[in-house]
């Protein structure tokens, strides 16, 4: 009888897990697809097309919704909660995470869905005709709107001390305002402290960026430094788009793109490292978690730190400059007395490190970027709780500059208009930023203990050993460790800004020590 | 009493067409997002990507036939079914569109689809393969199985008189095999007789094509003749591929890509011009019908009818060739001696309308493509029956060749391997390109007599009122009458080969006659 016990029981849980996988495959295959129509519109689709392919990514939205909410999958997910403990330890992880993903996703009715899909269509709209006309009263009625239905959606998540943490946890897993908002602010004291040295000094001397550069010549030296660091043209794509993202459609199948000033090729190359960051995360996940849950980057924050590692902290790097300064030389040379000929690695590190306070984040150097995500995260988190009327949001966004960095926009369109995230629902989102910068120094001092010879390889342009070790301390997992655990694992130590702390510091004051 | 049961009956309409409308939606949007999957696959996707790609596609099937098969699904069948004769004349169309959709996808089991689907996807890869190796038994077991599954098609589908008829139901409605085979016969017949005349007289003198011509200027020019044409590039994209095809996602996305061999800028151009009528019917298609069963060609024959119209009718015309040819010489020019330069409106009629018995279909001229098809229609008919046995299909082909054509292909390859259709099932589809060629003709016919002045129109390069009767008379209507009542709207007329007859007699008597 108890063998017969145990018959039933292995039975029961190996058609339990066949039904698993073939859900999750389902699901990730239709969210795959929805990120093609996503690429798509922003690469290929025809200019009249923009309308209707709304309406398709609203009925594969809601198809998945559908799939969530099916009896078939209630059952599925009662088996799920009532076999865990029995589970072997192997298949435990993958069924937390169908379980988090479905309460999260089962909880919305979808009537909230469709009217935060409907609202955030207008909104966005509304926000690049607001920015255009540099008029906030256009916008407000929609993030009023936006605002009302984020709450409605932090309650049917629950939480237990501050709505915000509702929303954080889809972008950071456990982690809560109450030990998030002190962090950043940390991290803004030692920026300041940072701006305040660099300020009594003059910057150092850079290179002429004034000489314009085509397009297509920047396109090719980008596209040439991801090839030989480690994107592989087999198993993705590279484009133009007006905003740079990274799309993971598959493991074989990653699509990044970047965008074009011919006045200034650091806007090409740095957007393409970052999304580079992104792309080599999602072309190294495991080819067998690629059609569950598991098959994605651990976090928000986790998949930032990978960018931002590749972008900054290796990108930015004086070895980096060192191997890069002949290929920038090469693609760029253009005529014999064109400037890029003289080139030095010096220059060009001098040049991707400047420290300047300034009023758009998405331009903002390694020191002051988050300054503008802690006044980005404190607006918020007073936009959601309903302290701060909308109204409000532009006088509350040019004190808050003039607080934390000492710049007053003049305008709306450089001021509260200039992100799209709050237009699109994506409150929550803004401090993955910070976060993905303290966890990628803490992964690189890890890195650095264990490949001492890190920085001579890459200044031979030698990246192998780097994504090595990436994947085996973080893409071999995808998700299937927390990002707690990872860095718990990796670094053996909990999450801290002491790591970024110390390695900008000392990369601010090589960069500007010898001007004094 | 009487008005309650009317204003039930009015609420009991409406809820059901709404019900009819949100489901239509729902099909036609995944429909179209499997679209786009496979033009990406053409035009965009990394190499790696193919077989997650299969299975993404896969997965959206499915979800297809499980919409098609749900309780709900079932239960709207049964009330169209029952509201259809109390409906108003306007909305019958589309109910009968949906109740024909319906009982054709879920009459066939899931299981049927799966099997089709993988043996389909096997075939067409060992297709590939036994096409490079020259070998037909790499093929045949996968075709036997093909030709076993598709059997079972038939009979989920029914039919009355042959299982073949079940099958071209799907291309061309209400068209049984007893009337188009004695229709083929008699096209192929005149086909012969023209062919016997052409063999007695020598080719008119044609511009040499071995100067190469650049792809890009071969591109340029295409979409160049696209555009002054009709085609919208606000609502539609001009792309390469290795097989040129039409894809519309919807009317404001319609896109089409081209092939080129330098050595001969006819393939690229008049492959596009094909591509452009496909793609002006899918564009100019109702917006309104865009989301119904609707909102498509009326059959693939009709489809085909508009792209061979392009192609052929207008596109290979001596209006046309007047009208086209400073452009060849303008953006073929080359340098100053470049052959280009002195091209003339004859030589490029001569050389876009020569007569060649030849071994590849696609390369078939007007007159000689028919007799292709004609052997196809009959050995598929045979492979269904089971009277030809897959082993001889090879020496089948080889001796239909020498019966129709006067040529013995040497190998496979320029044999029966040359076409995919089969290995992906497409049994049913090779007539459609002959009774497309009589529907144009049929219309062309009737277009001429209501614009007299149409030919002087073309060579002036004007298209607009082609394309305003072609709005009128065909496009507007999508799918909601059937390619017969079509027809015999706008013709007066049941089908026909007479027209096509006449037209292409006359055309081949004007190439050739001057030649003797």
């Amino acid at each position: 009888m108890a063998r017969m016990t145990h018959y039933v029981r292995v039975r029961t849980i190996e058609r339990f897990l066949e039904a698993l996988t073939a859900f999750m495959r389902t699901i990730r295959h239709l969210r795959s697809t929805a990120a093609l129509l996503s690429w798509d519109q922003e690469t290929n689709m025809p200019a009249h097309a923009a309308e209707r392919r709304a309406q398709q990514l609203a009925t594969l939205e809601e198809l998945i919704h559908r799939e969530f909410t099916a009896l078939s999958t209630r059952r599925l997910a009662e088996r799920a909660q009532e076999l865990l403990p029995s589970l072997p330890d192997s298949k435990q992880p993958m069924v937390r995470l169908f379980l988090r993903e479905y309460r999260r996703i089962a909880s919305l009715p979808r009537r909230l869905l469709r009217e935060l899909a409907y609202t955030q269509a207008l909104a966005v709209e509304s926000w690049r005709y607001a920015r255009r006309e540099n008029d906030f009263s256009l916008l407000a009625p929609y993030l009023r709107k936006i605002l009302e239905l984020k709450r409605e959606q932090t309650e049917c998540y629950g939480y237990t001390e501050h709505p915000y943490d509702a929303l954080l946890e889809l972008y950071e897993p456990n982690l809560r305002l109450a030990q998030l908002h002190p962090l950043l602010t940390q991290v803004a004291e030692k920026m300041r402290h940072l701006l305040a040295w660099v300020h009594e000094r003059p910057h150092p001397p850079t290179p002429s960026f004034r000489n314009p550069v085509p397009c297509a010549a920047q396109f090719m030296l980008g596209r040439s430094l991801c090839e030989a660091i480690g994107f592989n043209p087999q198993r993705g794509r590279i484009d133009y788009s007006t905003h740079p993202f990274c799309v993971g459609l598959a493991p074989e199948d990653v699509r990044i793109t970047t965008r074009c000033q011919e006045s200034d090729p650091r806007v090409c190359i740095y957007s393409l490292l970052h999304e580079l960051g992104h792309a080599l995360y999602e072309q190294n996940l495991p080819t067998e978690l690629a059609d569950t849950f598991a098959g994605e980057g651990a976090s928000t924050a986790l998949h930032e730190s990978q960018s931002l590692l590749w972008e900054d902290i290796i990108g930015r790097s004086f070895a980096f400059c060192r191997w890069a300064t002949p290929l920038w030389r090469r693609y760029f040379h253009g005529d014999l007395d064109s400037p890029w000929q003289h080139l030095t690695p010096e220059e060009l590190f001098a040049a991707v490190n400047l420290v300047r306070p300034s009023l758009i984040r998405t331009e903002a150097d390694e020191v002051t970027y988050h300054l503008h995500i802690l006044l980005r995260l404190e607006l918020e988190v007073e936009l959601l709780r309903g302290t701060l009327p909308v109204r409000e949001l532009p006088e509350a966004w040019n004190a808050g500059m003039q607080r934390l960095l000492g710049l007053r926009p003049p305008d709306d369109r450089t001021g509260c208009l200039q992100d799209i995230h709050w237009a699109l629902g994506d409150f929550g989102y803004f401090p993955s930023y910070t976060l993905g910068k303290l966890y990628a120094a803490m992964f690189w001092r890890r890195l650095q203990e264990e490949l001492p010879d890190v920085e001579e390889a890459i200044a031979d342009g030698e990246f192998t050993p780097i994504l090595q070790w990436l994947y085996r301390h973080i893409y071999s997992v995808g998700a299937l460790e927390t990002p707690t655990e990872i860095l718990q694992r990796v670094t053996g130590k909990p999450l801290t800004p002491d790591d970024f702390v110390e390695y900008i510091t000392a990369k601010v004051h090589r960069v500007y020590a010898h001007t004094l």
